[in-house]
């Protein structure tokens, strides 16, 4: 946060990043658990082992990353610009390959137990995700990273790539929670209503994803806690300048 | 629309409600062909046929009215707000009471079959979601319909308020979703991965409600779909000045 903001402000920024940190954090742990002690651990031989492979790859690449990705251009908000997209690309590129990883692992896994493919909600969701994120993901490197639109374009694109960027960790977050409830309901489905261990701790981390997307939304959307315009930045930058022609409370 | 807008604003505007409108009614009639035609239909006699009722409210209640609610103070953004916020909280005690139906169902559903409640991770966000729902309503009521609290206290609690709207349409939808899933996996298991009519429709739902909360969150958050301030309105309401002091860029 800016050094000028009032002190309240800077402590409910501070509070809510690190809350935000702790929920993601929390989510993987919780899904690492899970899927290690109480659906026996990871492998990758083609096994329900492998098949564990899946869940966890999904909630560090689209659920945390992803949000953090997000997240630096709230938390680097005083850096040079440039460092803070490249910073995003990397970490979105880090989370796509988690991600990818994540997707070969079922359908690995499907294959060498003969189970179709792409039938449920959730791989629906799920397909339609991952083939955004990597549309948003490219789209995103050729406009802003490598600009090869005029800068007309990519003033009108910005707001849109903000605004697809949210609905995609919330698509993610809603993917991850329908997963949740599938490997519940094909693990434990007869006794999953007597509150077992591991369905209870399976519905928290469903929760803790929620809070997760509900506190990154509120931290990408409050108008104070977005990056502030920078006179000296826009006549140094003229990458930057072209970026935020156009509307400044669009920045991301 | 302003009048004054340009006409290519004005059309996507246009386009974008009506696109609203076809999903939220798209998801209504989808549900209700799933649960009349595939799942026997409709009773309230403690049998699967009153679980039925169930889906039906919540997607009504709880998906499209709640959304159409919201909805309202951009499709009215050039009447008197007071009017506009009357209709607001008329189209959420619809929506609250069409849900309660529903929520009633099924927990009477559950005596009559024995079935315990509140297990699933569905369960979970549904209540987390209703109760939420009632808060938001109430402090609505109290803040802006019948001020109780000063107009620092409006005027702070406006944008959480208008999030905490959104957020409430989008675990709306998550929460039917899982409620596809849990219902797609507790009848047709065995041969969803067959691609069953059923099964396909119900996918079908599940994507229809998320591109109707895509557009409808789309629809609330661009800044050029919000309401004008209006000078004459602000002299002559005391209640919608008070209400509007503290930043127009927040004004639902």
């Amino acid at each position: 946060m800016d050094e000028s903001a009032p002190r309240q402000e800077r402590l409910v920024f501070a509070g809510l990043v690190g809350g935000a940190q702790v929920l993601g954090l929390a989510s993987v742990v919780l899904t690492a658990v899970w899927m290690g002690h109480y659906r026996g651990g990871f492998s990758w031989d083609g096994s329900s082992f492998q098949f564990n492979v899946h869940p966890l790859c999904m909630v560090l690449g689209l659920v945390f990353l992803q949000g953090d990705a997000i997240l630096v251009y709230r938390v680097f908000r005083n850096e040079a610009k440039r460092n803070v997209k490249i910073l995003h690309g990397i970490i979105h590129l880090l989370a796509l390959v988690v991600s990818i990883v994540g997707i070969v692992a079922v359908f690995d896994f499907h294959r060498a137990a003969k189970i179709p493919d792409m039938y449920s909600l959730h791989s629906w969701c799920g397909m339609l995700t991952i083939v955004l994120f990597c549309v948003q993901w490219v789209m995103g490197l050729m406009f802003f990273l490598f600009p090869v639109a005029s800068s007309w374009l990519r003033a009108s694109y910005l707001p849109v790539h903000v605004f697809c960027g949210l609905v995609l960790v919330v698509m993610s977050i809603g993917t991850s929670l329908l997963g949740i409830t599938e490997k519940l309901l094909f693990s434990i489905m007869p006794s999953y209503s007597t509150f077992p261990a591991e369905g209870v701790l399976a519905n928290v981390l469903g929760l803790v994803l929620v809070l997760f997307g509900v506190v990154l939304c509120y931290l990408i959307t409050r108008e104070e806690f977005k990056r502030p315009p920078n006179p000296e930045e826009e006549s140094l930058s003229v990458h930057f300048k072209t970026l935020t022609e156009g509307g400044t409370p669009d920045s991301p």
